[in-house]
């Protein structure tokens, strides 16, 4: 390709309204044209990263034996009905009507549809383990659309779902596609981690996110540096500490803690470690009858070491609150604990009320906790001394760096990630909705077991860009980089040898195969360096006259201090060289 | 690939709502699947023919130069609103609002976009020309979807967007364009013809319609055996005839002709050629003032030969008629006529009209027209003698075969094709709605000219099929098969020799470069061969026990009577040799 016959639009201000580094540097290197609140243009630039993000998803997908079709981005309303997300997706599932005044909605995820083929097409135990994806535009009307194409409305996702005739076959293809999703993450050359993740109400072990590490990521990362261990911040478990309980060794006191009613603040009040004081979390359920109403509610006290945060997601899981929970209101607050927030905690209860308490909480002793009285603390606690053993004890955190790992096999530290793969087994959830059912080996109708695998096309370019850049722009891996090389001829308007020697260059290197962009738009060679750099082709080849003289042209790497000196004659094999495989 | 590891779901019936043989084809060899009206899946099988055709399409488009992007498939309304087509656009054009209640539209097609984007990106003459092309998928919301992907709703299209600093600049941009779209269809490997086409109130000649011949097809295509002329029916020039009109040779006389009032029925019932019968046509315009209120209205005679039809284009385009014409009703018609329509003429009017005669009715003499008298036609009527010569004289009609070819080459035939393709001097429309300007040579902003050209990427499918297909199935040409060369190894699950030789044969098509498929799936020679002939696959290869025993295979092109057995260690060179360039 020659520069001259592409589009080449940098900028050197990035737009304002451009948040996330990744965001400005796509807008700077002309890759990304706003249209309207999270609705982007894919510019040229932009796009041959995104076929080549698409071209490694497709050509492993299909070794892993999957099968590519493509299903409408404007989808019918009435299969959405049949699983009850036509009405349960709030807002960001877009809804339009035809000119007949049918619904239909802008597909977000197409399980409903997939399904419906599935339970038309595969009929027989002998057409399963199937596996069906597309790689087509998505629309989620995001609240609040944000950084660039990371979080946008309009965006391409590749998603893949598998069929299978039983819970051991779903496994077996959700095994497959962990496979292929580490194939296609190593081919893109990013550094990223597979984590376990919460599988919700299906339960098991079968779901993970393939995050890609950045500093910026929204995501918290939980890993074992020294073994396999990962999980993201919902699931990671917190053990329970490992040394018992330690015997009482203080008496309780009630001390006067004025205006002190956080963790922190009374901590440093009274001058204990803020691992000795005790948050309540004070939670209410509610009971409703068939019409919906409230009939009853039931309010539960939480118990976390002051250092800690709740777990939104575990204490979920709870049996008693798996179906919803609340925070408590003040007045229901007052009926149990007769005082405000600030200064509540499990002893002396106006009324009695469940008390669930972390881990870490039950291996406390000589501990610090509200006195349920205004301006008022209690300290040198101790369960079964001072009030009763709690009614459970349960994993209610976030785990924080240092936690022991789950597998035992070191300790667990957190690193930031964006979330940009994701492999779930969903059971029979779809199947069930929507009658998908085969012909087993008896001969008897039988639910298909349902995976789901996605992944963030457009996102892929973001996610890629806050791992790689630096002061000057982007850094492409290889794979996925708009063009492999750049080749910067110095005076290729000037000196018939530069440009025989760069048009040279150019036909050998994609005659190597090796996607090569020539230079030729005339530039001054401090802005076309910057061009390429801000454009993040991770190789350079500089040809000038008086290093054509001496037989020589300059390699140098996007990561590179300093430019190499080759000899002309050797260049695309030095150049073949430094790609990665 | 082997069958085993795709997708193959062939129907021995079509479903009873295909209307066409393309979409009975296309379903029942599995390659769409309805999900609603005019919204289908693609499935694996026809995918992968998409995705030839896309393949072509960018290929040849970035061989003339254009660049690639992708634009949006919800867009704003803001920019529709500014071309004022947010209006314009009928209910074809699906609109949707976003959760805080702004107006978008699901893309039809993106002049707009595409606009919007040149005149922040294209700043100066040295930028152009510049050409974007996106491949994208398009929604169209018509009354009526039908015929299967031909006409369905949403679709995929290859739109691209010319921008150049002059109209001659243009012109040569449009000739890149009708270049390249012929090497695209050339490399399709069907049979097409580009078709000049009207181009509206742009006016020029620059617009072309690409048709692929078939005989099911929607539109009339007119062209010149023995020259190079094509265009569409609505351009086709019916030129004067050359014979002079001849003189009177009859006296003008009224005749009883009771209950008849067509021209085919006047003729008859006379004894009179139809050539000789003239058809009275009365049309209307309004005038209207500024709020949009009719504040008068004029009513037109048109007349054609009794054989010949009206071309509304071409009527369009009299100055009078050009601001839009209905036709006149039955007051005004008995206003200006005194009688009911099927007796009308342009003798003796009760009320004067504007009389517009076609070219062919101007040369007619001794004609027979309506006597404005219920029941009465007059014969021997002649130009001049009895009555006025008309006000205007135009081209109104259609062509007919055996019309002399405006090239004075020959004479006009007409067959029937698919428009699948369309190239168009936009010039300065959209530009001049949208303010896009660049700064020309001497610094000062000027309009850009714009052309359009766009490919009917899904439409090509069915077109191929109308126009290659027998009794047994699709016949696809090789560029854009699903698969170029079917192996058909007999029992691959029993014998050995045969399951090595069709797997030989599969890895060396692979390394040939040869997109094969291996039937392993067991099924009997019948049904797999009817399977792939259904399905279109250009080439088959059948290995059996008792061929490969004399050491030969069997090949059959799609189109051939009988096999042709061929050594087992040529059957390679075999295929190449038949394979389409």
């Amino acid at each position: 390709m020659k520069a001259s016959q592409f589009f080449i639009a940098t900028l050197k201000e990035a737009p304002a309204d451009a948040e996330v580094i990744s965001h400005k540097l796509m807008m700077r290197a002309g890759m990304i044209k706003r249209l309207g609140a999270g609705i982007y243009n894919y510019m040229p630039m932009g796009l041959r990263v995104i076929r080549k993000v698409e071209g490694i998803i497709r050509e492993e997908m299909n070794r892993a034996g999957a099968v590519e079709l493509l299903m409408p981005v404007v989808q019918p309303a009435e299969l959405w009905q049949e699983t009850g997300r036509f009405d349960k997706m709030g807002p960001e599932m877009m809804r339009v009507k035809d000119r007949h005044d049918r619904d239909f909605i802008i597909q977000p995820t197409s399980e409903e549809v997939v399904t419906d083929i599935a339970r038309q097409e595969l009929r027989s135990y002998k057409q399963l383990p199937k596996n069906f994806y597309h790689i087509q535009t998505k629309f989620r009307d995001e609240r609040r659309p944000r950084f660039g194409i990371m979080r946008g409305r309009e965006f391409t996702m590749k998603d893949a779902y598998s069929f299978d005739r039983s819970p051991e076959a779903a496994a077996r293809s959700y095994e497959t596609m962990f496979a292929a999703y580490k194939r296609i993450f190593d081919r893109f050359g990013l550094t990223y981690r597979a984590v376990a993740a919460d599988t919700g109400a299906i339960g098991g072990d079968l779901s993970h996110e393939f995050q890609v590490i950045a500093q910026t990521g929204e995501d918290a990362i939980i890993y074992c540096p020294t073994s396999d261990y990962a999980a993201n911040i919902e699931l990671a478990e917190a053990v329970a500490p490992a040394a018992p309980r330690a015997e009482p060794s203080a008496a309780m006191v009630k001390t006067l803690t004025p205006g002190k009613s956080t963790c922190a603040d009374v901590a440093a009040f009274l001058g204990l470690p803020l691992t000795k004081s005790l948050k309540s979390l004070v939670l209410a359920t509610d009971t409703r009858n068939e019409q919906g109403d409230i009939v009853g509610s039931t309010v539960w006290l939480l118990l976390l070491r002051g250092d800690h945060e709740m777990n939104e997601v575990k204490v979920g899981k709870i049996e008693g609150l798996k179906n919803g929970f609340r925070f408590a209101t003040l007045a229901e607050i007052d009926e149990h604990f007769g005082c405000k927030p600030g200064y509540l905690g499990p002893v002396g209860l106006k009324k009695p009320v469940k008390i669930i308490a972390d881990r870490s909480v039950a291996a406390m002793s000589d501990f610090c906790c509200g006195a349920n009285e205004e301006d008022y603390h209690l300290t040198g606690v101790n369960w079964g001394r001072d009030l009763p053993e709690p009614d459970l004890v349960a994993d209610l955190r976030n785990v924080v760096e240092g936690d022991p790992s789950p597998d035992g096999r070191g300790v667990l530290a957190i690193e930031r990630g964006i979330e940009v793969g994701h492999v779930f087994y969903l059971g029979t959830k779809y199947s069930k909705a929507m009658n998908a059912t085969f012909l087993d080996e008896t001969g008897k109708p039988a639910l298909m077991e349902m995976g789901c695998y996605g992944i963030g096309v457009t996102r892929i370019l973001g996610a890629a860009i806050e791992q790689g850049h630096d002061a000057r722009g982007i850094i492409w891996p290889d794979a996925i980089a708009p063009f492999t090389v750049a080749i910067c001829p110095i005076g290729y308007d000037r000196s018939a040898d530069v440009k025989a020697a760069a048009d040279a260059l150019h036909e050998e290197l994609q005659a190597a195969g090796i996607d090569a962009i020539l230079d030729d738009r005339g530039e001054r060679p401090g802005a076309m360096f910057a061009d390429w750099e801000l454009i993040g082709v991770p190789h350079r080849v500089v040809l000038s006259d008086r290093g054509l003289k001496e037989g020589q042209v300059e390699y140098q790497g996007r990561r590179d201090e300093a430019a190499t000196k080759v000899a002309a004659a050797e260049v695309v094999a030095f150049v073949k060289g430094r790609l990665k495989a």
